[in-house]
């Protein structure tokens, strides 16, 4: 069995990598799948990257990312159903959703934005057959970018709608410091709401750009073998997608970072039974 | 009635002064109280450190900081010990707690440590006449500064003791982000639990050490009515400290800082009668 089949190459780890270059480097090492971006998918086109993708013989994980729903002025609806049309035709099972930020002091308002619209995009996601992966990011981001914090208030938005529509992402370094994680991965997989599992490590100092401090699992402290079992005994079996924003990393070599995170993957992150079998 | 009566200078706030210019300064604009650092407090001696408090007319609403009590080698009860002396000798009614970070990748093992150690202080504290005041950090310094990230997590590990005994922190920073938070306020002053309010802004983008991210009130998009209205409702009547780690707050003359503030606090924190007495 070939101990990499779960592991999915978010396009961001290879940021400097046009699509075909991911896509072609991910087969080379034998990855089972990839995790575009919707930038990375538009340079050739929905149909020409479906293409690549399938004749490389790798599965889409997710296609990154919808979202962005707290604008006062612009309800962001078209492009979502825009980028649930790309997906849909990607064969990508889930389009994962950064939610947006606050455009004044008002969170409040901003999460009662989002409900609305959400629940306003959920027929849609049910007629393409992709469900919407909401994404809760780690609180600091809450100004600028997600107004979802925790996996409880994203499991919290998905509830009002069925688990084929909207689901929830568990990314390690967005949740890894909630005293709650353990509890709220099993709810979110009793409930079939997992729609991705991504890792990357926080790093010790954070990077001057919050943005730009996710790390190479091992690189950080986040302790994967616990989480990982988590998500394993939620009942979650998908993809492991890895999602690193990193300019060290986005200075390496792509075939080299992939090495590295081959080898992080069965050290750290993969299932013990995979590990087993190598 | 003086509308900063209520209104206490934490000296991290005026971070170039001595205990005795932040004392002088506090009184000199009329505001109610000053809560102190230790460092500070050290620099004159801690009878010394009362008696110039209590002869400028002013309450000390808190000690900063006790706790630190995740190490694997060095349990931290003598400090900590020590500063709810320190406390009691100061007329300090709580002591600000810290809780630490990770020394490894073991969170769940490092808060374990905290609260088999808080559960050695409390008779200590109890018998001093000091509440523990557990403050949350915000979640993006769990590995570094504080395994307690969420005003939940700090009442759950309150509970176990008496009201008298542990109490928590609710600084809008640290919390801001909390999509329960309303609730959370509401349940830590019915359970007479809330030690403090402390308040300071967060600013956008974030500066680049997250230590130092913290803005004067109305310079980032936290929203003070809302926040102030729940710890109102929720009982609280104490001291609202200000406590901003800034380099550009700390690089302006101190009396400045301090009108600032109190225009800050009347126009965005302080009660809506205080600010129609005015």
């Amino acid at each position: 069995m070939n101990p990499y089949a779960a592991l999915s190459l978010n396009t961001k780890t290879v940021n400097s990598w046009t699509l075909k270059q991911a896509v072609d480097g991910a087969a080379r090492a034998g990855l089972g799948a990839i995790g575009p971006w919707r930038d990375r998918v538009q340079e050739v086109g929905v149909a020409q990257a479906a293409k690549m993708v399938s004749d490389a013989g790798l599965r889409v994980s997710s296609l990154c990312r919808g979202g962005f729903l707290t604008a006062i002025d612009d309800d962001g609806l078209d492009d979502n159903r825009r980028a649930l049309d790309e997906a849909a035709e990607l064969g990508a099972p889930e389009l994962v959703m950064v939610m947006g930020g606050i455009p004044d002091r008002d969170l409040i308002g901003a999460r009662a934005r989002v409900e609305e619209r959400l629940a306003s995009l959920v027929p849609y996601a049910l007629d393409r057959g992709v469900r919407i992966a909401l994404e809760p990011l780690h609180p600091m981001y809450v100004a600028d970018r997600a107004v979802i914090s925790t996996l409880g208030q994203a499991l919290s938005m998905a509830e009002p709608h069925p688990a084929e529509a909207v689901g929830v992402v568990v990314d390690t370094f967005h949740v890894w410091w909630d005293p709650d994680l353990e509890s709220l991965i099993a709810t979110a997989g009793e409930r079939g709401r997992i729609s991705s599992y991504q890792v990357c490590d926080w790093l010790v100092p954070m990077e001057a750009d919050p943005l730009l401090s996710r790390g190479m699992m091992g690189d950080g402290v986040i302790d994967f073998g616990s989480i990982g079992s988590w998500v394993r005994d939620a009942g979650y079996r998908g993809d492991i997608e890895v999602e690193i924003f990193n300019e060290k990393v986005w200075a390496t070599d792509g075939d080299q970072v992939i090495e590295t995170m081959k080898q992080r993957y069965l050290d750290l992150v993969a299932a013990p039974h995979v590990h087993e079998n190598t």
